[in-house]
């Protein structure tokens, strides 16, 4: 099925690139490694009514199908260089593939990663997308790096897709079309179009001792960093970036959202103290915001203190992915 | 949902190894490219109903999710190296889990390929994987090589997956057990255990101009290498080798089952007629069998003819997939 074929239909749309000797069209891709250096490799699948609402764009989807693997990439330092594409979809649709194709190509050429190669199935919704990056050998952004005594840092504001996502399940924000509101046209693109932290990435690499991207909620993916390293970590919670929308909303949500909200692609990272300045200036020159949120300490387990400094306890841990 | 997480099952079960300087439980795995060589990369997935049976046993599907990418590697005359598995399962099955990954591991290990990362998501019965190969720059099988004179040679017996397809389709074979009749099991294997011919692939190079593996079936696959290469293509109905299993068909549909019949993951190439013995003696010593079934000519398309040298018109070209 030629017309149904989406990853022939994106060849034609794809440079030529020294480090592509073969793309897409043979048993499998050749790629050219740089010289010396690691490659970074991973896997995120998305599947409909699980993952993103039935009634996403096509265009939001192929965006998002690559950026949450992007930011994979970003939450190690790693440069993007190649991705394939598994697309299952119940029936042809050439309007559809060819919007889909849009926002895969559109997040792809932003950041310098080719398409080599994946199919297209007949099948429920579904797509699955594998990036490959490059690092310098001991130059990766690990979990495992995290020491007494450093600060902790998370970009952007986490926890305005879980708000999005609460607007939508209430019947509240349209995902199918751009939002009227800006309050709300803003939550829909952190939700649907989020933006990897790649630049963000690169530029950490010898200043951040740990990192991790925020896919599954702030405290659930620090938790992680916090195992891997063998250390603890507190949080303040009047630090936490507010989300940017104002919301008609208890506080006491908001929190919930910032600490267990999942689908931010912000990078949550590590630093000792003395590299404060640099961090600020690295991350200003990408663009990237950031804000010094609490310190790793020994032992373990993430404790969050209020203005007080009373421990909070948070309603919920991590995320709830849709049940579609 | 850790009990479901098959990669975090898998990972205690993954030997360490020098080229995987970082494994499974970090945002992306590392891994270190042999230095010089070129990296091969493929996709394949396979949706339930559609690729295979939906009773197919889960150490079956374990096996054949990595077989038909490691077949894609073998096509390329690529070193296997390190994948990624992406699973979709409608709810959590323990003693399912842990089937799947023997059967996958099984085959993982027989080849010294390296799974380093992926993920477990709730949805509709899929699997992808991703593997990647090595090659040293300018040694790979592609399918844009054959040449006018080249001898065409098919390593196994295609068909023999189609016929079993065909069995089990009319309520001859039962995919959820070991067949009683011999005959039955080895189509029951063929269709659900194929064997990637990695060893093959790697002793054609520098043999082989061409090559590719069957998937789509014989002449679909064929059709590939010749409008790739510029090339035309004559087949000897009579040069074809025989499905091993005594099956009482008509010839017609038995031809129809080699010619056109998917899923075999044989390899198809095309080489010099000097290369005749070398070629014999390669795939001996790697315990592979290959036939010569005919050659490269000026032109394009693909020519069978039978017997008596008229041509003979296949009742269907490539493969149908399963519709469940």
């Amino acid at each position: 099925m030629p017309e149904f074929d989406l990853i022939e239909r994106l060849r034609s749309r794809i440079r030529e690139r020294g480090d592509v000797p073969l793309g897409i069209g043979d048993d499998a891709a050749l790629v050219q490694p740089p010289p010396g250096e690691q490659l970074a490799i991973t896997t995120d699948t998305l599947n409909s009514g699980v993952h993103f609402p039935p009634e996403t764009l096509p265009a939001d989807l192929g965006w998002k199908t690559l950026a949450v693997n992007l930011s994979d990439l970003a939450a190690m330092g790693a440069q993007p260089r190649w991705c394939t594409l598994s697309l299952s979809l119940p029936r042809e649709d050439a309007a559809w593939l060819s919007a889909f194709a849009d926002g895969f190509i559109a997040l792809a050429d932003a950041h310098g990663i080719a398409l080599v190669g994946g199919d297209t199935t007949r099948g429920p919704l579904s797509t699955s997308v594998t990036a490959i990056g490059s690092v310098v050998p001991g130059g990766a952004l690990r979990r495992d790096g995290a020491q007494v005594g450093d600060q902790i840092w998370v970009t952007g504001q986490p926890g305005e897709a879980a708000a999005a996502l609460a607007l939508w399940q209430a019947g509240r924000l349209d995902v199918t079309q751009v939002a009227g509101e800006p309050v709300h046209e803003r939550l829909r693109q952190r939700l649907l179009r989020p933006s990897p932290r790649v630049q963000a990435g690169l530029r950490l690499r010898g200043l951040a001792h740990a990192c991790v991207d925020i896919s599954d909620g702030l405290l659930a993916d620090l938790g992680h960093v916090c195992a891997r390293s063998g250390v603890g970590a507190e949080l303040s919670l009047p630090a936490l970036p507010p989300i940017s929308a104002p919301l008609a909303t208890a506080p006491a949500q908001l929190h919930a959202w910032q600490l267990g909200g999942g689908d931010d692609y912000e990078l949550c990272f590590t630093a000792a103290p003395t590299r404060h300045e640099a961090i600020v200036q690295a991350l200003g020159s990408a663009g990237v915001a950031a804000t010094p949120i609490g310190r790793i300490v020994s032992g373990h387990g993430i404790v969050v203190r209020d203005q007080a400094g009373h421990p909070w306890q948070p309603p919920r841990q991590g995320y709830q992915h849709f049940v579609g």
